[in-house]
């Protein structure tokens, strides 16, 4: 089978150096798979960058653009431009089918408005969300939305269970993935309205492993395969755990630095202590597809490197492979189908 | 200066042993302060408990009370109760001046709805809030509101940035905090109009060191002194941090343990983790008040030990000292008076 990818070769802080890097790390990881990457954007630039890497240039195409989609790219004169962009041009050659998926590190906000118009969203979905891999105890969870609809109805957060589901399905190996609905702690402050009549939604739902009411803590805890939440809460999550990851590993830094026996210990546990930094790297995370698209359209972090953009390739050869789009749009006939 | 302190001493995961235990851990901690404790609660019970405690014993009385408020006590049974509960009596213990400060470890919606209701909110204060420190980077940061009010209007909003604000002047030592409005990343996506009008109103406000919008990731980063939230959004935010400590810690162990280099390592740089271990105590943190409210009425996790018990009546006690109430209506006066 062969994965051909359409690449946003301008996105991400690094621009295409770090993306034709990743494509060129992917390539030898996913060696069994027949790859081929197209690039989108300055034709020049993209040339003289993959000079250094003959046997990407090999199974490579380059799409020149006058028109960069850039950081400061705003969505509004992102769509006004629309095929004409490097961004758009690469969004399209999904939609046509000449290619099987998208993926560009470039600016949310352009990427997400390019994917809606073109790509169009499934039968069933009112809007696409932004999911996110999150490590936990038992391994992954994933959270969506993270930030493409700041206010949800309960309808979409019901649509976002469905497709957090199937992505479960996908990328946790899961068979029959639980999903929880997050909310806040204290018995007697249950939430506002928006995520009661989710709850009753997601109730009423046959077959589907719905667990219930999650809170914050019950994400790094990994208490449900699939969390759900609007995109202000997810966000507002997503970034905290940022943090304090960060947070972290400068307390950690700062205990072993401050004595000496933490030195020497250090150095003698440095395996260990490297297992811990690889468990907790977000570039392991890296790759979030726009959930709900007709075809696969995949945002890599803006300022990820060249391990973190390989990794967001490998989610989109995945979704490929695995025909995520065709198993998520019919588990959300059968639910929508079924609902009582 | 005789700071009389209100226990309730029934609440908390383990009960009266916890509270008394950090009752007695603070008087040795504050042995400067001329404390005197009530213990609200079984009466029985508390006198046994108290025997092991001769120190504690001569400066404690004991107020015994049939109806005593458990986890279990729903808001509105609490409010039937009333001043008859073990948890009202304390309450209003402090409303009559009796005590200066109350400290429950109960469950929270039972104990906020009793402090509303028999201490009344403060000149300008709608509906009272909780705060939490945060660890950061730079220190600590305040965090409000963490879950007493899941929607809010932009005016309580700006009400919470003042209250946030007195707090940090008294809680971190800063002289003019700063105070940052959370919301979310992306550029063309700045949050919802509650959030949009917020930031209007707190940037009409004179002498106030508004920051402007922060994201999750700027908690752990201290990136302001002071970070402000409706209490859905809030409570969610302290969830996910919370869970991503124990994770972390979680790894960190389980990649120690599964290496020898590790496991020597961990010996030798012991002190060290120990370090990082206390910087990353959650009791250290424990004690938040409900602010807003005309009296000192101090909320502690249920499931603390006397550590962090004792740590939430020293929050108590500095709050009386420096007579916090005082200064944080003075601070809402200005603020109303002078505003565009």
């Amino acid at each position: 089978m062969i994965v051909r990818l359409a690449l946003d070769a301008m996105g991400g802080d690094k621009g295409a150096s770090m993306v034709i890097a990743g494509a060129d790390r992917a390539l030898s990881i996913y060696r069994n798979t027949d790859l081929q990457f197209a690039f989108y954007g300055d034709g020049f630039l993209i040339e003289e960058t993959l000079k250094d890497y003959p046997s990407l240039k090999e199974i490579s195409e380059i799409l020149h653009s006058e028109h960069i989609v850039t950081n400061h790219t705003k969505p509004v004169e992102a769509i006004r431009k629309g095929r004409h962009s490097n961004l758009g041009m690469a969004i399209d050659s999904v939609r046509s089918n000449k290619h099987d998926a998208v993926v560009s590190a470039g600016n949310t906000g352009a990427y997400m408005a390019l994917s809606k118009i073109i790509l169009k969203t499934l039968d069933g979905v009112e809007r696409p969300a932004i999911p996110a891999i999150l490590p936990t105890v038992k391994g992954g969870t994933i959270v969506l939305d993270l930030g493409a609809n700041t206010e949800c109805t309960p309808q979409q957060l019901l649509e976002f269970a469905v497709m957090g589901e199937s992505l479960a399905r996908l990328r946790l190996n899961k068979e029959n993935p639980s999903v929880g609905l997050l909310n806040i702690g204290s018995e007697e402050l249950k939430g506002n309205t928006i995520v009661q009549e989710a709850f009753q939604l997601l109730k009423s739902v046959h077959d589907f492993n719905f667990y219930g009411f999650v809170e914050g803590d019950d994400i790094g805890a990994g208490t449900t395969d699939v969390v759900v939440t609007d995109g202000f809460t997810g966000n507002v999550a997503l970034k905290s755990i940022e943090g304090t990851v960060k947070l972290f590993r400068h307390f950690l830094q700062e205990s072993i630095q401050s004595t000496i026996g933490g030195k020497i210990g250090y150095l003698i546990a440095r395996r260990a202590l490297k297992k811990f930094k690889k468990l907790s790297d977000p570039r392991l995370y890296n790759g979030a597809p726009f959930l709900g698209l007709q075809h696969v359209a995949i945002k890599s972090h803006g300022g990820t490197d060249d391990v973190g953009f390989a990794n967001a390739i490998g989610v989109a050869i995945d979704m490929v492979r695995q025909n995520f789009i065709q198993s998520v749009q019919e588990q959300l006939h059968k639910v929508f189908d079924t609902k009582e």
